[in-house]
């Protein structure tokens, strides 16, 4: 660890937090299961950004419009996927622009990363829809398929198609703010959830700054239940989980961790 | 068929339309991928519900209440998942009955259903708190673990597990109302986007009232495109997707249908 923040003596870093906001009539019919949430979920809790709210709209402008200016108001970032492909249903590009008030055009930069792959003839007006940008974007290299994703104010545009999106956030990534890694225990007790209930919620009073989480499983009709601790300050964690097992035990429960604070 | 909304001559179903909103720090978080919403997407599809939006939010009362309220304004059935278990961070009902302005006490009615599986020395204060219920609420039976969810006004609230939530989805079903459900065509082809975006278009522009989506695919370095065409109008239907196979194949593509408009 060599950031700033973990320097002692040095000020907590601040929060820095997300919304993502997935674009597409297909993923609400049923047709396709969303999954980029999921991964953006993943790569935002490992980078020290904490994801707060995920939403999921239609490919319609005034909808797209409406959730991109609510969202980049309330959370630090907004991740958008989906709609910045070639036909008349990749809507997202223009429907930026609309939120934020300024012109959207055919980018130069955005062809020349194109040009990086086609040929001029390959150049169609179908593609060329792909390199129109709202003024004032940076843009985001797609290193799959070339057509870039782009960055205005606060809101982060990508590819719909998972190897793209994620290859884009790859790209965005170093130019992000982060905050602190929240570090995670999972424990789990093979009991109804309603047993551990009790502690854990005497816990929890005892350690109000640690997030506690309680999820219920059955497996053949036999209840457990997987106990999540996270906090950004792993001495905390620790003694917030010794407690917690030392109040299940107490409780002749049979609490077992299933990871520790660094991920093993 | 015999709703009477296939009946000729009686005038067209209104569009039915829905919200769902998941709540829980552990899809945001990464750690639980979240699968209930895709689940009740295809459900509302196959009965002619019309899912217009998805929304995903940490167990924080502020942000439930919020989310709930703004959506139900919006639409005309709102699904929750999540957070009605017997621990702490289980807030949902609380938030849902802040949410419409109601008193929350354990609800007679919901104590019985659970008294079908548990001892009364088994119905501990951590089960007995998932027996809250907002006053004015019809319950949801659970046949699972008894533990029941519940509709008040325009919104359903059920179990985050996603067996409980079936159960729950199946249970509130012949009690919603319904619309058109709408009939799809899946087309595929073995080009990019970019080369079916004209024809599309055009078709497009043509049926206006048949909604056309294109899904790209990589597989090999290959690009290949699905065009999915959707109305609730079969014949309609049927007529747009042959004039876009004629303007695929003057194009020099070549289209083939994977579904057809009854599904197979």
């Amino acid at each position: 660890m060599t950031d700033a923040s973990e320097e002692p003596g040095l000020p907590q870093p601040e929060t820095v937090t997300a919304a993502v906001l997935v674009i597409g009539d297909e993923i609400l019919s049923g047709r396709t299961k969303e999954k980029n949430s999921g991964t953006i979920a993943d790569h935002l809790t490992a980078i020290g950004i904490n994801l707060r709210e995920v939403r999921i709209v239609p490919d319609d402008e005034t909808e797209i419009v409406d959730a991109v200016n609510a969202l980049r108001a309330r959370f630090h970032y907004v991740f958008t996927t989906g709609g910045i492909g070639p036909t008349h249903d990749d809507i997202t590009a223009d429907a930026i622009a609309k939120a934020f008030g300024v012109p959207i055009d055919v980018d130069p930069r955005a062809v020349a990363m194109m040009r990086e792959r086609y040929r001029d003839t390959d150049l169609t007006p179908a593609r060329m829809r792909m390199a129109r940008i709202p003024e004032g974007a940076e843009l985001i290299e797609n290193p799959v398929s070339r057509a870039p994703g782009f960055m205005i104010g606060n809101v982060i545009v990508m590819a719909g198609v998972p190897r793209i999106m994620e290859a884009m956030l790859a790209e965005v990534t170093p130019s992000l703010r982060t905050g602190p890694r929240l570090m995670s225990v999972t424990i789990f007790v093979p009991s109804p959830e309603s047993a551990v209930a009790p502690p854990l919620s005497e816990t929890q009073k005892a350690f109000p700054d640690v997030r506690m989480g309680s999820y219920p499983h059955f497996e053949d009709g036999r209840p457990s239940v997987q106990l999540v601790l996270r906090a950004a300050d792993g001495e905390r964690l620790e003694d917030a989980c010794r407690s917690l097992e030392a109040r299940l035990s107490a409780a002749g429960l049979v609490p077992e961790r299933l990871t520790q604070p660094d991920g093993s």
